[in-house]
């Protein structure tokens, strides 16, 4: 095994997965007073739900009668919040390996090193990556000049920007970026399709050609084959060259590319593990939800098991359960009691709350 | 076994518990296109939380970062809503008998006598009924005169209200009977306890020594030890005799006694079911949630399997599994895929919702 060239972050608790399961994992893990790393290969929190079904309800939350995947993802935020979790957003996990001293060494394609006793994997249906353009020479300019599925929160200030897709989310991310054009400092604005049609709402769509007709943003049909950059180093990107719809070739200026092609599951490199599978899905204890490794525990919708659904609802009782084992996994000697959120004034001190006193 | 005197209803689904976990199950049977009759000891829909931790806090339900028992029934009462399940409130279930053709025979307390295909025990550490005071006399005026932790809905129109208990429940539902004299049209409100310390929060109790002070709402130590009523028949309750401090008896006029005294746990007949028991609880299949016997199914904290946690969160879970095992006994040959209710329109018509389209 290499030796990693930087020194690793040491800690008890990473769970790869930020979606709903993996923010719940983290919560049920700080009531055991356990802080915990957590890894992700999207840019923030939420997973699937958010990047999906961000404004779609969802009816079947117990006590959430209907719910967005965005609000849901926002409120577990919230919820983990006391417990300060450290997030490693938009890091993929490339390696797991087992240390001499029982202890795991984690790594991601960005070069982060965690050296960590536990791990817990809520990785859903595999790392939720954005898809990418085919276009090789885009890849340097990643992170300077290209983003995938970045926040709204993105810095545009001075850039002249392409947003390249055509379904709901890449509207909206060049409609809200247009619309703001008075205090984001934008250039441009360009909506960039390889078919004339866009899938969204009526709402939206009218805005658009609001938008256009005005000037704010304008809307181009092509795919782009090529990038042109200036000679300096490192090099900044210029402009795109796209092919159009009558396969002729044009030049488009734009420094900040906006890649919004959709979001697809890849299991990445955790078939690689050497953990215990069935049917593609990590088998566990359901009385720990630890996996076939000692110290790796597994919940949501990678695992299987007699009965399994792959529901939210089933996923939040998998990190209690998994919290449980975790903990009798790291302090053997311990005694964990169930106590109730609602009395318990220990697990009220965690959560930083103080409730009403009756007498 | 004897022959129930009045015809049975007729159903498909009985779940017995209508606290947090018996509501979601009647909301998971609902997505199996099952509809459910559901039978609790006390008056209202919720259970524990909402008699114990009504007004308390509760921070550990997946994406309501703090939640109180009462706001998380009312939202699970409102979530069930779309299935239209008939609830049969105040009635304890007295006996279940298995029939000749596999169905079960349910009988309560009051006589209520249920045909039904599956039985889903809800119960919790037991049906959840208010405490009583030790005077057999009050009994024949029950549900006339005397209620147990009634809702604040009752009736008290022309009545003389005497309230027993002295804790937070006891006091508020004297306060708002008493601070509404102008609408409700009570008579007048006496809080009885037998010590004259009330153990309710500051705001609570500065409430009361104003309604005191102004005559709103009378303050008396003592304990009931009998009754007094009218010659007719029915008999009307019109006073109680009073214990008071130093052993001195008294009258106090009441034809309304709202006892507030506290719920506690009975587990009642559910030991006499021959159902596979260990340490007092239920065991169940992990994988279908029924019990030693086929079509009663068991969830929440009234079950034992390996690994369980008497948390709520945990109960939601094995109400999708038992929903699943439900609706595969009831309907052998029927498919039951795993859809989402923010995709599916198949579920949506079910629930009554229609989802925004992107398309």
């Amino acid at each position: 095994m290499e030796t990693p060239l930087i020194a690793p972050i040491e800690t008890d608790a990473v769970v790869i997965g930020a979606g709903p399961v993996g923010l719940y994992q983290v919560f049920q893990l700080g009531l055991q007073g356990i802080h915990a790393h957590v890894v992700d290969a999207l840019a923030r929190p939420g997973g699937q739900p958010a990047e999906l079904y961000g404004d779609k309800p969802i009816y079947d939350i117990p006590g959430l009668p209907a719910v967005t995947g965005q609000a849901l993802v926002d409120q577990l935020v919230q919820q983990v919040s006391p417990f300060k979790p450290t997030y490693h957003l938009a890091h993929m996990v490339s390696a797991l390996a087992v240390q001499p001293d029982g202890r795991f060494l984690l790594t991601t394609h960005r070069g982060l090193v965690l050296l960590t006793r536990i791990v817990f994997i809520a990785a859903g249906v595999g790392a939720f990556v954005p898809k990418k353009l085919p276009v090789p020479a885009l890849v340097p300019f990643e992170g300077s000049h290209v983003f995938h599925h970045p926040p709204l929160t993105l810095d545009v200030t001075g850039r002249t920007v392409v947003v390249a897709g055509g379904d709901q989310a890449a509207l909206d991310w060049a409609l809200a970026t247009a619309a703001n054009r008075q205090t984001n400092g934008v250039r441009s604005v360009t909506l960039l399709h390889r078919r004339d049609v866009i899938q969204a709402d009526a709402q939206s769509l009218a805005h658009m050609n609001t938008l256009c007709a005005s000037g704010e943003l304008a809307f181009k049909v092509g795919q782009v084959i090529g990038v042109t950059h200036t000679a300096g180093e490192p090099a900044a990107m210029a402009g795109l060259q796209i092919s159009g719809p009558d396969g002729e070739t044009e030049a488009l200026d734009a420094d900040l590319l906006v890649v919004m092609l959709g979001i697809s599951p890849k299991l990445g490199t955790l078939t690689d593990w050497d953990l215990a599978m069935a049917r593609k899905q990590l088998m566990v204890n359901t009385e720990t939800f630890e996996t076939s490794q000692r110290g790796i525990f597994a919940v949501g919708d990678i695992v299987t098991y007699p009965g399994k659904k792959k529901l939210l609802v089933c996923g939040f009782h998998e990190c209690v359960l998994a919290a449980f084992g975790a903990a009798a996994f790291l302090f053997p000697s311990r005694q964990t009691p169930l106590e109730y959120t609602s009395s318990s004034s220990r697990l009220q001190q965690l959560l930083g709350v103080v409730t009403p006193s009756h007498g």
